[in-house]
Parts: C-alpha cells; structure tokens; sequence
C-alpha cells in the first residue's frame, strides 16, 4: 500500500480528462495535477523546449511526493516519456502505449485515424507504436493544431469551434474506422469531433484508456492507497501556472465539482 | 519488442481458462503452458509442498525462454507468488490482485464470497488483499475441495457435478452480491455455478481479469510479441506432467481448437 499521491503533468488544461476517468475507476486515489497552461500549446514548440518544459513538470511534481507519474499529454509523452521512465524509480506513465493499443483492439477494417498536436503528429509516434504491434495497419496522422486554443479558452461551445472541428477533420472522414483523441484536450470536443466523423467511427480516448494502465500498475507494485470505512475524498491538488480562474471554470465544469486551484511559478 | 513466449503455470488444466481469454484477446501472443495434472489438486496440499512444486513449475518454463510468467493458479499465487516476482527479472503475474479489484468495483452491497481450494481459503489471501483496498467490505470465503477433481477428471457435465457445486455453494447462496472464482478451475463450472448462486450474482473470473494486466504489463515494460502481416498463429506448446489424453480432451474443448500436448517429468 502507499497512501501518496499519483502525479499528473499537463501542459494545460487537457489531462483533466486522464483525471475525470480516473476519478470515476479509482475514486480513492489522490491526485496532484500540474498544468502548464502560462506556456500552452506545447504542440507547435521545438522537441528541446517541449523536453525542458516537461522536465520543469516532472521535477514540480516530485517536490509533492509522488508515487507515480502520469503524462496526461500526448506531446510530452512522444517527446520525452521514455527519457523519464528511464531515470526516475517510480513508475512513469504515457498516454501513447494504451491509445495504440485500444485502437488496435478496436479497429474492424484495419484503418485507424490518429489526431493530435503539430508535434505529435510529427513525431509519427503512434504510427509507430502502432506498426510494432500491427504492421498491416493502415494508419492517417492529421495534425489539428487549433483544438487545444478552442479548450484552453474554453470555446468549446461556440459555432467558431464547430467550424473548426468540421473543417479540420474533413480529410479523414470515410477513410478511417477508428481514430484515436491523440491528445488529452481533445475529449473536451467530443459530441463535434463524433459528429463530424460520423457516428460509425470508434473514438479512442487515449487518456481514459491510460487510467486501466493505471489501476493495473498500482496493483502489480502494490501501491494502492489504502480506501477508507467512509470512502472519504481525497484531498486532490491542482496547480496551474497561468491565472486560476480559466483553470478552475474548466475544471469545475469538467469533473463536475468544486476544486481548489493553486498559481505556481515553475 | 519481446517474442518470446509468456509461460502460464498451473496445478492442472485450471489455467487454460487463463489462456482461452488471452488467446481471445491478445491472439499474437505465443504460449507456453506446463499444468501439474500428475500432482493434482494442489489445494489440500501443505504450503511448504506447493513452494516446491511452484518453483519446479517455474524452472521449467525458464528453460523455454519465456518473458513473463503467470501464475494462473490462485493455490500456487497465494502460497509462492511474491516470492517468485521478488526472485526473477522478468514480470511474474498472479491471479489473485486483479480479482480482488475486480471483485471490489463490482459489488454493489459490499457483499463479495470467495470460493477457492482449501489452501487459498485458509490463507484467506483474498480477504487480506480485499480489506488493503477496501476494508468496510464483508468478505465471506469458502472451500470448495471437490471442485478440482471435477474439471480434472472431465466430470463437469454429470449430474453428481451438479449436486456437489449445489451442495457446496448453499452456504453462501443469498449472502453475497459478487463471487470470486478464487480458483481458475471453477469458470469451467460457471454454468452451474451461477445457476446455484442465482442470475443475479456477478461471477468474477480471477483469470480473465489478469489478462488485462499481462496487456497493460506488455505494453509497459514494452515487451508485445510483434504482430505478423499475416495475423499467424504463434506455435503454443502445452506440457503436462500427467498422461496427455486427458489434458488434450479438455484443452480441445475448452480451447475450441486442436492443440499439442507434450508429456513431461519434472
């Protein structure tokens, strides 16, 4: 058992969704969440900065004690994931391994879509993840590097984001039977992202399908935190590094209850 | 990238239930099996004895190169698990802590049975592993000795089958909401067993659910056979230490396709 926190970086506002499923799956676990939301998008940044930055997060979280590192970001996990398991001696999670292989396990015609940020895009990542497991796959990478703005400023509602959405996944539409969310912002855009894809495609949320990583990990380490006779809620901790208040009316909204939110400067 | 096979122990035939949901769900993974028919049931057995048994169980399946072993066997995971993980480099899984968890999201009233061979209740490792995560749940566990020789005998379709599970399981029947097949014999009694319990009773099958964590252990540790072009089998092998005929009689079956069985003396 080991009753500390499990650790969640993101550049912004995005890993929230890694931490709504995970409070639904694990609801007994505690979390500190940092987003970097000052320096947001990651997507369009050089690897070098994108890996100092990350680095930056890494080392916030440390300070908090905690057990486990999860990457809620996409972009960090294909730029610096594997640098980071490599040196650290708790348990480091990505958001790419789970995505490729949900997809994999979803997809009927061997056609999987993939969207995400410039950066992870260009990295060919899940390509390549994918291409391991399942050399036969058919895999279309589209960059859609307005989408995390549309969140981060929390225009997830108006008819500019429908727009864009429609817009942006015009190429893929009948060409995939699966696409993987490859970045965590991008279940904020659900409904329209399912709407403009039709309601046939499978939609893989690669930050939920981390969380069964998650539950699995703790087990096989035995670092569950320890539930209590009330099933009482842990104390959650979130830290951004831009102002509260976007943070927090997105956080509310998205996890359905009130959270306390903390500036921190990096 | 790791094809090597992963190796699966048990007492007897037990773990190929393990097997059928890892075939059904990872079919590019190669196999290699070694069931203990010849020392069977282990249940009744003292523990120092298992020990021995496990850990000749678990050199053998070194020597075919595996790399991951599952114990699919809640006997020898109760009694030689943690000792073996903590002995070997490679991942060793049990069955045990996944269907603890998986038994603790499923019950509504907080009401989980247990039914395991005499040893796994008298180590009663299922309610310890339940209480760490969940201690305000009622734990009720209960031997159920006869159960193995059932399967190993290929008796599960005979009337005296039905009685001896009727007759077995009336202690609990009504007292709990979810049911722990403690022992991966028992889901090739599932039939009988929920018909006893009632419909209503969520059976939690130990083995199946531990092959979500071989999945995410692959993907972490980033050892996934590669999957080929043509989607071909991988060459599982089966070793028994008993004669093959009836081994492969239920393997067949219960695997719904031919396999190979080797004789082998440890």
């Amino acid at each position: 058992m080991d009753n500390r926190p499990i650790g969640f970086l993101d550049s912004g506002v995005g890993g929230l969704t890694v931490v709504r499923e995970l409070m639904r799956q694990l609801p007994h676990e505690e979390i500190v969440y940092i987003g970097d939301s000052a320096r947001t998008p990651y997507g369009p940044r050089p690897a070098e900065q994108i890996r100092q930055y990350t680095w930056e997060l890494v080392r916030f979280l440390l300070t908090k004690n905690v057990k486990m590192i999860v990457f809620a970001c996409n972009t960090a996990t294909a730029v610096a994931w594997e640098e980071v398991k490599e040196k650290l001696d708790i348990p480091v999670l990505g958001v790419i391994l789970p995505g490729s292989s949900a997809a994999i396990k979803s997809t009927v015609k061997g056609k999987i879509g993939v969207i995400g940020t410039a950066m992870t895009v260009q990295s060919d990542i899940y390509k390549q993840k994918i291409h391991l497991l399942a050399p036969q796959m058919e895999v279309t990478s589209l960059a859609c590097p307005k989408f995390v703005s549309i969140v981060e400023s929390n225009e997830i509602s108006s008819s500019v984001a429908k727009k864009i959405v429609y817009d942006s996944l015009a190429p893929l539409v009948g060409r995939v039977d699966t696409l993987v969310l490859g970045c965590t912002h991008y279940p904020l855009l659900r409904p329209l992202i399912q709407n403009a894809m039709g309601e046939k495609v499978k939609l893989i949320d690669s930050g939920a399908e981390c969380v069964r990583d998650i539950s699995v990990l703790l087990n096989y380490f035995q670092i569950n935190r320890r539930r209590e006779l009330t099933d009482q809620k842990g104390s959650h901790r979130f830290y951004t590094t831009a102002g509260i208040t976007g943070f927090k009316t997105i956080a509310d909204n998205w996890l359905d209850q009130k959270i306390s939110v903390e500036h921190v400067t990096l």
